[in-house]
């Protein structure tokens, strides 16, 4: 087989976002979509609703691949939420792409998730002995089975009830006829804010999707909080549950966020620049010509870096995006241009040169290992690696889709033999302390866990559906 | 109508590629065609030999839209060329597609083209007048009718006598069954390199396109030289043409090369970084916080500016790479979204402080002036906008789709007219002194025709074919 | 709008095809559903097993639209079933298509579904209230659910459990990893047959989806009947429900069924053959010069007509058979072209010449009278309207998408009032009680109740849902 | 491979329609092309001219495939020309879709043809001799080139001129801003009509076509005529060439028009049923239990020999109009579904009866015997095929595709090696003199090359272009 997959290093699941009564709001959730494609590119959908009745559109491939005139023609209303998705592999089928819609007791329901439940293996099992149907394979139908069983005589206690047999991480919008509602996980694992347009309410993953429609940020939204958004333009916040401790997901600054987007209330921009000057601080080069980084995910960092050492920043390598998710490439003889296509090394720039490369995590390390491998062909005489965050030695279960533990590199090698592998001069990466102690929250409000092992929330033995840690 | 197009500011016509001598041309040359994707996103082809048969394939859209498993399987042989096109306003019909693909006396030929006649018109006038029909609006169809019609015995001195009917700028690539040609105009407008890949021979409009395939990369093709590749991997030089003088478009070097590109044998990065180092002394900046670029073509340009000046480098733009060429927006209302959705001003970086905005060029000001006003809105106290090239003031007639003098801002309005309209508290350009003193060619290697109105090469009065200049 | 949809007079739900124990099921299983796409050309999809594992493909459109190469490398397994579908107005959502495949508590099932059910809305609600969500809005789902809810041991008597609750016409087809379950409802409204191709089970809606395959035809499943396919390419059949009266649907003899199927264990051909002499001996013309039929559907009858009445058969009306399912047709000045596009009357044929016409029945008489209009504007003198069968006076809950009773000419106008409507000479019904006798069962074994209103099984009196009889 | 396409036994070329001042003129042209679906299958198109510009749309496929609103948007005025293409093997390239639309001397034109010429290999040749060049592989661009190339003052006399120089078969319509010319060429081989709507004119391949938008027909239009349409809708008719012979292909009258088309004048059906009667008269069965017909194309012939023999007809053979052009199949072992899958023998009439079964015509006979082996599988106990038209023993030049002279079963075996062949009892073909007897046309206006040989126009010796004879 000879067309191949670009495969990012590490895979969010997705964005999400929601407007709350303007005119063009279908309009606008595709901009929204647009702003957070980088957060899932499989798939996109948008349900609305006019206050009468739910219209949807969903469909494989990016935002603008999937909506077009007719598609809009079909939404109508003045509220609507959207998601972007990152599906796992072998799910790309098109019964998992949300917002999924459904029919229940209480009428119509839409809703998009961002996260993963850990206990939905068992949840999922206890919902079919008790005679559920899945037809998806997503935990956001475990959240739908859930509220369609709650013996509550309301839409909202139900929820409420729902919600408290799911551990994990979920940040959610809701969609019926006459409310629209966000919320998260009482631990706050994935960003969710909201801002104002006008008199209408955006909520949205990140803050650059807030900029795109021109709306004002307003704030995060806090764990366990829910906002309740109602006709005539009504707004109510709410906690459904003892607020516990926040548990940011600190991947969400290092790689995931875009740079120009608030997270959790901070600047992912601000908290990588941070990363960059601490790591020059903790792994000075003594000697070297230039800064550069893997664009774009590292250029915050690397940026961080060269102003904290003095060292120039270059662009000593150019990444090509005009390439789609799949390409095609020879294979006869075992020739591999994968990380080629996507990164070319400048010799003019490399070229005798002692270089400090700037990159955001290393997850597996075949990417860098190849990248390396071009920036030494192309002349580069000393590489010296600085990482961002510390080593990955454990799997995520709460959203992001990390390999399984044995793939991880640094979980069964030392730093000095993943330089080895990586085939680098040196190898620094910033240690655990260093990156709490210059983020942008609190360290006791991060998740750490793929750093430390430390999950906030328990997670299944049998965690082993989707490809992920036995 | 609310379905929108991402304009570039300007456009060039074409990206080339030519491959002989390699079992697996056909995919190396989608390959290489991947890495020139941004010289021409509206269509792509490939047509390859065997040596007996021509194959053909071609379609709308990106390169990987065009190509898949299925019409890679069509195209057969160990020789092949390929061609990005950027079609000009209103001919994106399936028949402008390149390579052209014609029978004539001589069998089979296929030809891909970047540039641009400047006496097509006439030409074409006088070939209609004497018998030829045109199947398309391109400038490539006059070259292969004049071809057709050269009264000689052979295809290659016929070759030589159609070239010496045309003017203007083509690089250009031919294949039959027998010949990969590669030329240049006498005066070597357009770039156009070649390298080596282990015994086969590489053609491409940059260097980049000779990297992702991992090819040695030789020298540029000189003005007037011919390459002929034939049987046998063998190749020869030949100048079909007393040598003019070299007028490399010094635009490849401002704005259209991949930084990480060689053209007319020289780095684009290299030439940037001087650009912007110039820059800083002809107008440099005294109590800026920070220097930011127009992402991505401006990066070098704003880097070799902040290394001259002192003024520390932010990331304080942010390109949306993940939007397609078209997006649906918002209308109703009047609100803008055009330029908010390709790049979001980044707030937590940009409050309070002042600014240098680098900028590759100005061509209307219409792009300027919003991206300028969002960067205001983010907080910006002081804008100084330093252009890393001199005011825009006349038309290309050598393949770069600029618009009319009309709406060419420059060409009738001062620096400080600009200024005023673009709402920055300073504007600086580049010198054309300067520009010429730090490029990578001596002065007179370059046409600076759409600063100086200086054309090397005489336009027909009546050129106001496509949209230009009357 | 200006693109209309060529509507059929009535329309049917589904074809079904199932294939235990073949190397090649899913090929012979695409096969099938090309024999049965004149039972539902909306979407088709395919489920298959090899035994471990279930693979599902599934779209929009005709079978040959749905399935290529690409799709059937994805469909792996000796045992596969398979649906056309004939949606309901308004509901060609991708979420409909079948087989249905879900997710439960004995793993995996997929199931296909031909006919309606009368309790479907109160079941669908006392699932609701108990807890159900619906991702469809089919009845397929509701027995699904049904299923998942029966709290018994086994799969088998979970599913006689189900069955045990749901009411009116259903031919099913299930599969999982160990079995396929072909079955009827306790009157057997709808065809089902089973047949052998060497060691292998076959079940279909008609005998032709048998034949294409080269199978050999066994014999029609019983009413009640379950028959059980298993490894080892066992089957066994069973009595799931007492044995009740067989209400075999008229109208598959008389409109749906290709004349080349046997349904019911009978030819359609010759059933047709019987209805049309019965026809003429009821409702004879003495002087008329040729019989024409409304092709393809009342050819047989037509042919029986002419047979009896030694009136000879001409083709006066031509259909096109190569358009598709919506065309795009002139508006502007209220012209109409729907009929015309579909059916031509032959001048040559019928100028001057008195006419019988003969079509298989008449629900709206929109098309009828359109027809007419152009039979007589080809220079007809008379034209004598005969229909193999009674007036349609009530509309059908078992699965045939007849209009409201509103719309049905026939109840609510006299013979006489329709021909005067449709501007015919003379008008002439096949009598129910002639129907009757000659149709292939014996009378009680059939469902008449479009024709005398008498249901073998209670509709729910708030029977509205998709567009049906208040 | 195992997808494989439906081979119709012959094809014909194209299906010609233009319309001549109508506010719907495309969309009605869209209708006309539907109507003439039967003539072409590969690929559709249409121009359009509102007096000032040309607007064009072509595209792959079944008309209904390549129309669709957004491309009626494109397509503006009150003048069209429609254009069927059944392309022969091997040329289904973009490129080759009809109508031609090409710059030349005289401004733009576009033109649609339906035939072959028979010089067409030499013409091109010396055109490329002489400085021509091609860019696709269909007689029309060389039609085109001649008229570039006419050394005269005036379109129409150019035109003349370039009509001098071809030879063989072409109906032609032309339209540019000013005028649509309908033409024959002086033999008339293929058929074209004309006839008005209201003050508009119409121009079609055949009847049926004005039928669908209610055109009123006028006449055929005569070899070597030139209907000449312009502003203020006026026509004047013109005679280019002397008349000469009229040499219509009676193969049109055989197989090609549908039965309720006027082609050359007469009516199709009526012309078929008089060689089913003939038939009868010339090859009687004297025992045989029913007549059955080939369905579509035979049913007209079979009615005539039932009527004329006695015996009765039965719809003894069903055709599957809903699958495409191509169809996936079973192929591991070796089992041919290829003439089961478009036609199903219905056992129930077939059993133990002695059959006459009827067809059109033989080409190869592969068809005929596969068919001929199921209807023996089915249970007929004797098949006596009759044959409504002489053997075809002599390739067309004259635009039909039929195969090379070594592929036709009857030019190299007798009939009692074809009866054995094919697996009959008894085959009777037509004669040659009764075929021309009841013919509607007298005997010297027909080309009967196809059987006799005696072609009217001479063709290249080296007449070896599409796969023909050398």
């Amino acid at each position: 087989m000879q067309t191949a997959k670009l495969s990012s290093k590490i895979s969010e699941s997705c964005g999400l976002f929601g407007l709350w009564g303007d005119a063009e709001a279908v309009r606008l959730t595709v901009l929204g979509l647009y702003a957070l494609q980088h957060r899932g590119q499989e798939s996109a959908g948008i349900v609305s609703t006019e206050g009468e009745n739910i219209y949807e559109h969903k469909g494989l491939g990016l935002v603008s691949d999937v909506f077009d005139e007719i598609a809009l023609s079909k939404l109508k209303g003045s509220c609507a939420i959207g998601h972007n998705r990152y599906s796992t592999t072998g799910s790309t089928s098109a019964e998992n792409i949300q917002p999924l819609l459904v029919d229940y007791k209480w009428g119509k329901l839409a809703l998009a998730h961002n996260g993963n439940l850990v206990n939905a293996t068992s949840l999922r099992q206890n919902l079919e002995a008790t005679g559920s149907i899945f037809q998806t394979t997503s935990d956001t139908e475990v959240i739908v089975h859930l509220l369609a069983r709650a013996k509550d005589s309301s839409f909202l206690s139900g929820l409420k009830k729902a919600l408290q047999k799911i551990r994990g991480a979920y940040s959610l919008i809701l969609l019926n006829e006459n409310l629209m509602i966000a919320l998260k996980d009482p631990h706050g694992f994935r960003p969710l804010c909201f801002g104002r347009l006008s008199n209408s309410f955006v909520v949205a993953s990140e803050s650059c999707a807030l900029d795109i429609i021109g709306a004002k940020y307003e704030r995060e939204i806090k764990p366990g909080e829910m906002l309740i958004f109602s006709k005539k333009n009504k707004m109510r916040s709410y906690f459904w549950t003892k607020h516990l401790r926040q548990c940011a997901c600190i991947f969400e600054f290092i790689y995931f966020a875009r740079p120009d987007s608030r997270i959790f209330g901070e600047s992912a921009d601000g908290a990588r620049r941070q990363f960059g000057r601490r790591l020059a601080s903790e792994h000075p080069v003594f000697s070297a010509d230039m800064v550069i980084a893997v664009p774009d995910s590292s250029n915050s960092i690397a940026l961080g870096y060269a102003e904290k050492s003095g060292i120039p920043l270059e662009l000593g390598l150019i990444r090509n995006h005009y390439i789609g998710r799949t390409f095609i490439h020879p294979s006869q003889d075992g020739r591999d241009f994968g990380v080629r296509i996507k990164y070319n090394p400048v010799q003019e720039i490399l070229q005798g040169k002692k270089v400090v490369l700037v990159d955001d995590s290393i997850v597996r390390g075949s990417t860098s290992q190849k990248l390396i491998k071009m920036i030494r062909s192309a002349g580069a005489l000393e590489i010296h690696m600085r990482i961002g965050s510390p080593p990955i030695r454990f799997p995520c279960f709460y959203g992001i889709d990390t390999p399984t533990r044995k793939e991880l590199i640094a979980s069964h090698h030392s730093v000095e033999q993943i330089r080895k592998h990586l085939g680098v001069d040196t190898l620094g990466y910033l240690s655990l302390k260093g990156l709490l102690e210059v983020a942008p929250l609190s360290p006791n409000e991060f998740c750490v866990a793929c750093f430390s092992g430390d999950y906030p929330v328990k997670y299944e033995k049998n965690y082993n559906k989707f490809g992920m840690e036995k």
